[in-house]
């Protein structure tokens, strides 16, 4: 699979999941935990993963709107990405 | 495929094409511009893409190392995600 088609495939994933309410433009938190356990499994074995993912929605809501937006999605999938390709790095 | 199977195929991507010097952890112009044409195909249908590619290199490169690490490159990805998905709105 191309970049370009990753690209694409993280879009509709956001829009899937953000479209739960009726609202594809943003997720609420109870969004962003459904995506969660659906789409980073390995991340949702932690027995506190409903604690972890509070905190993780707090800090991407980066505009404290109570909703996260596509571009706060972004900066959080980038900064998760980079974490990973810095650990396998070491 | 899941967000973080996409992650992942992401930062393989990125190695790949960063290796093709024997140097994994950073692009080069040239390796760059490879990426572009496999990666990016629809992006390279313009007669200017070299002159375009030169720009988007010399935009990617932040630090001016004149290579483009894993995080600079997480920028510009996540640029023209944003871009996309914005475009996909109107």
């Amino acid at each position: 699979m191309t970049l370009e088609k990753l690209m694409a495939e993280i879009i509709v994933c956001f829009r899937k999941h953000a479209g739960s309410d009726g609202n594809s433009g943003t997720l609420s938190q109870q969004e962003l935990s459904e995506m969660a356990k659906k789409e980073f499994p390995s991340l949702c074995q932690s027995p506190k993963k409903d604690e972890i993912l509070k905190d993780i929605f707090a800090q991407m809501d980066i505009d404290g709107s109570n909703t996260v937006d596509f571009k706060e999605f972004m900066v959080f999938l980038s900064c998760i990405t980079i974490a990973v390709e810095d650990c396998c790095k070491k």
